[in-house]
């Protein structure tokens, strides 16, 4: 049976770190495993290397940037391989050109084009446990990529399927996906078992366990995916597909974001074309607008609102006020103090009443809603963000989330 | 016109030391030149990697070390071709995998069997300066392996070789070679010229510039190698083949080294063949040994001297112990402090009285000489420790090293 199992930086930090790591490892192995194992470099390695970059050149050039940065795992993979061979198992790393992990050739956020299993399998056949530098890999000319933001999580979930892996795990330092944030709603319970979609719900929503990319990876190739803690032996949460024990559970999970603000063009002359012509500006500039909603009064005069990331709002911001000259709106407002709260669940595609029961909770805790938009497994509701964190505690109670279900 | 330039661990150390290293690169490349450049580990680096390395297993995997060693050359090279863009050049780094540098499977030492140039001559040709990983190489399966010790500079002469290149500069943090060292004679003179054989011996010897391996190529294929400074724009020193201008000099340098230990089997009967049962014995416990001395008195018995390195003495000891045993010999004797100061030149070979003239300077400062060893172009005396230096100088003036000629 192979397993694949991917250790982030936090779990690789320091040296008694790699030694705990190596200890798990081969007892999964000696559990009749072939074990395939992915790594990061160790915590604060790829800001350090990232920080010398900037102080020899204003933009560093992106290949030499993966040149750099791709140090970081192979230091991990060596090291981890040692401690493997100084607890009497053999182990052999490698690079994500040697593995064979073939990228395009767009440096700093290349896509996995094509993987060559034959080194694995050769290595696996002997006996070794394969330790291999994740977040990268190479192009058919040998120059060296990386994958971009989570990329060891998509090297681990990309090998487990392309190995036909009967797990993922992804190792990290948290115990596996929550109801909620447990450090804003005390009992949020762990979940033993999500929905791809509901994670990539959660994902997108804040919940900061694992990149999107790699669950929509997962999902797509159907990989089951393990996240659970390196520090303890506590079972984690397995992503996978859909299935009827799921669909029994209603909602899954309330998630909060506070990195979004929220933009008005305010009374703008209500003619038909007026949101499109809006939008198409900001993309043109590369905006990335979440939640839309437009009131139409009963004057001839609309309010259109949208969020975007706050970290996006310096940059964006002339380009709105362009926009508002163009639909000639009397004024832009913007509320950076807003929060984004939302529920997840597959169950709501085959249960009504969950909106309702969510809105009605926040209007009893007196939360005005500004902002609603909702997916079939999703509703999200913008809200004064001094009173976030207090609607996130309501709905969690509200639908029992800390019990192991939740029916209406 | 092809210059290889080779910038050893001090000259990238730091930020600062890259960028200036990069302006030196690109002066040269603005000379109309192609360049490929070698790049050591910064300081530091592989010392820190080799701790980390032993922190992790009692005896480290020689595989997964130059995986984990060959990240420092790698961050060099890519800060270095950052740097160089940064001046408004074209530069690319690449790892000793991707410029083609193929060696043998030995992890730690391996020896590099073939060099293909049609990567390096592609990116010259497209205006790019080259930035190559010094000190390693990959297997023909694509396995990283290192050089052992000095491996950048030989990285660099041979790949002055097969690039046929005008020059091979070393770049390092002395001038050049000096007839001595100035630390001890303050009016060391530095070498405009000197031949392989000439540097063969003074590496050997103690000149720490180079080490020998990388002559040996250099003078394998007659690549003129320049040693110089990285801090100034002195010239440094040419080292190249035997020619008629050299022959002129008697000798080039006199050099010291401190790290030896004289060892004498004390009254070992003598009988044919004695010499060779010690020394086969220490050449199967791999103890190298350097001088030898055997002295038949008038009586039946012999003394038996010879040195070994001081960091092996620890080692060898139990097996000379042995060795003793078996020739009968009363005792052994251990001198650790000794001196061997050896003269050097190529001229040497066409003028006859050097030995003499050398013996009779240290008679004259009272300096007893406990061993003589002699080749066609060094001698090399060992001496009491403690009068070392003081040889030095009497034989460095005897020879009127710090003016351009010596002739006898």
């Amino acid at each position: 049976m192979v397993i694949v199992q991917k250790y982030g930086g936090t779990s690789v930090g320091d040296i008694e770190k790699v030694k705990s790591v190596a200890k798990r490892i081969v007892r999964t192995k000696r559990k009749k495993n072939q074990v395939v194992v992915v790594v990061s470099a160790p915590a604060g390695k790829t800001d350090e290397l990232n920080s010398l970059a900037h102080q020899v050149a204003k933009i560093p050039n992106q290949r030499e940037m993966d040149m750099l940065l791709t140090t970081g795992e192979q230091m991990s993979v060596a090291l981890l391989a040692m401690a493997i061979h100084e607890l009497g198992e053999d182990a052999v790393s490698m690079t994500g050109l040697q593995i064979g992990i073939t990228t395009n050739e767009k440096h700093g956020q290349a896509k996995i084009v094509d993987i060559n299993t034959d080194r694995i399998r050769r290595e696996l056949r002997k006996g070794k446990i394969v330790i291999v530098a994740g977040f990268q890999g190479s192009t058919s000319k040998n120059e060296i990529t990386t994958l971009g933001r989570g990329g060891s999580d998509l090297t681990a979930v990309a090998l487990a399927h392309v190995l036909k892996a009967s797990l993922c795990e992804i190792y990290t330092d948290v115990d596996g996906v929550y109801t909620s944030d447990p450090r804003i709603v005390k009992d949020a319970r762990k979940l033993d078992m999500i929905s791809y979609e509901e994670m990539l719900e959660m994902a997108s929503l804040g919940a900061k366990v694992m990149q999107s990319r790699s669950v929509e990876v997962g999902k797509k190739y159907n990989v089951p995916i393990m996240v659970r803690s390196s520090m303890n032996n506590n079972p984690g949460t397995l992503i996978t597909k859909e299935n009827k024990k799921m669909e029994q559970v209603l909602v899954s999970g309330v998630t909060i974001t506070e990195n979004e603000v929220k933009i008005t063009l305010l009374k703008v002359p209500d003619t038909p074309g007026i949101a499109a012509k809006v939008f198409e500006k900001l993309a043109k500039s590369d905006v990335n607008v979440d939640m839309i909603i437009q009131n139409k009064s009963t004057t001839n005069f609309t309010d259109i609102s949208f969020t975007v990331f706050k970290s996006e709002l310096k940059r964006t911001l002339p380009v709105i006020h362009q926009a508002a000259k163009i639909v000639k709106a009397s004024g832009v407002e913007v509320d950076k103090n807003i929060a984004k709260v939302s529920l997840v669940g597959v169950g709501m595609k085959s249960h009504s009443g969950v909106a309702a029961k969510m809105f009605s909770t926040l209007a009893k805790k007196k939360i005005n809603i500004e902002m609603i938009s909702t997916s079939e497994i999703k509703i999200s509701c913008v809200v004064d963000g001094k009173k976030g964190k207090a609607a996130v505690r309501a709905i969690h109670s509200a639908f029992g989330l800390s019990r192991r279900k939740t029916v209406i």
